[in-house]
């Protein structure tokens, strides 16, 4: 997606060797224009492939997950996280790691809002290393649901997350495929490769 | 808001004496087509009030102040929530006390993403004691930002919030209001009174 590729250029900032902030469209501050262009393109991807409901997590998947949900008319549903989690019987519940973070969190989701009726499309804001699609994927197999594919807003192809995907033969659409950086900027993969 | 208040009716679900659960389209699993119509209604409501900064609380607040902020056309905030918090030189930061969960939280946003130009119309999904409200404002006032108003999803009437909020002189615009649950039911104020 051209005009995302100009944002990240333009207001991304490259921290070390493999961290890009865009809090100033999509992590902290969101521009909602961008976000409806997101979901409009997301719609254009997975348009076929027979979505009921979409799935996030909190909180930076919410804007572009539910301007896709506009696009599909389908309900938005957003995993909670939670440092700890007692096991609750009406909850689906999995492990996340952030490498980023060097943490461990549980992401959970009622079992009222998903049923194995659904046909889940994941949307994302970042695919790094693949720990969050794997732990809504968990979610979406304990509630014997069906999973549509996997949008991501931006994918850091040079981290594990996408060749995982790929592998698993997962339909998976990223709006914007970061290559590498090299010297503090970002280097594109190559469109409609 | 008619519909609003017919899905309330429909889908919530009163718990106790002052708690509604509106997970099934609001605050877990999110309907994004009403989402977009109370973008629509808030933006009819604070159209020439000057906004050029939506600001909210994650992660419930995010998709109505999403909604709304396309209808301006403008930038969205959210706050994020913190357990506790280091005072960072980077970030406005301001305590929010939940009486639904009886535990304090730091809201903060950065630096970056307030000032003193902005006029500020805050949208979130409920107003019960206005501690969600009182912590934005203060993040505003400290930015020396100003208040255009404040967007409310559901408002319970009967708690101080509302009262405190006009006692200030802000606008405020609530899409439903409600003036009391009675045996598990509940009741509005009147429309346009």
């Amino acid at each position: 997606m051209k005009e995302l590729e100009e944002r990240i250029n333009k207001d991304g900032r490259v921290i070390g060797k493999d961290v890009l902030k865009v809090d100033s469209f999509l992590n902290h501050q969101i521009d909602p224009v961008l976000m409806e262009k997101m979901g409009e393109e997301f719609y254009k991807h997975f348009k076929d492939a027979g979505v009921t409901k979409i799935l996030t997590v909190e909180s930076s998947g919410i804007a572009p997950a539910v301007m896709t949900g506009l696009q599909f008319n389908v309900p938005v549903v957003f995993a909670r996280k939670h440092k700890s989690v007692t096991l609750q019987d009406d909850l689906f519940t999995s492990e996340v790691y952030s490498f980023t973070k060097k943490t461990s969190n549980h992401i959970s989701i009622s079992k009222k809002y998903l049923s194995s009726d659904d046909n889940v499309l994941i949307i994302d804001d970042f695919l790094a290393n693949g720990q969050a699609v794997n732990g809504l994927n968990d979610i979406i197999k304990a509630a014997d649901a069906s999973l549509a594919g996997i949008g991501i807003v931006i994918e850091k192809s040079f981290q594990k997350g996408r060749q995982l995907i790929d592998k698993a033969g997962i339909p998976v659409y990223s709006l914007a495929r970061i290559k590498a950086f090299e010297n503090g900027q970002v280097v594109f993969e190559p469109e409609n490769e």
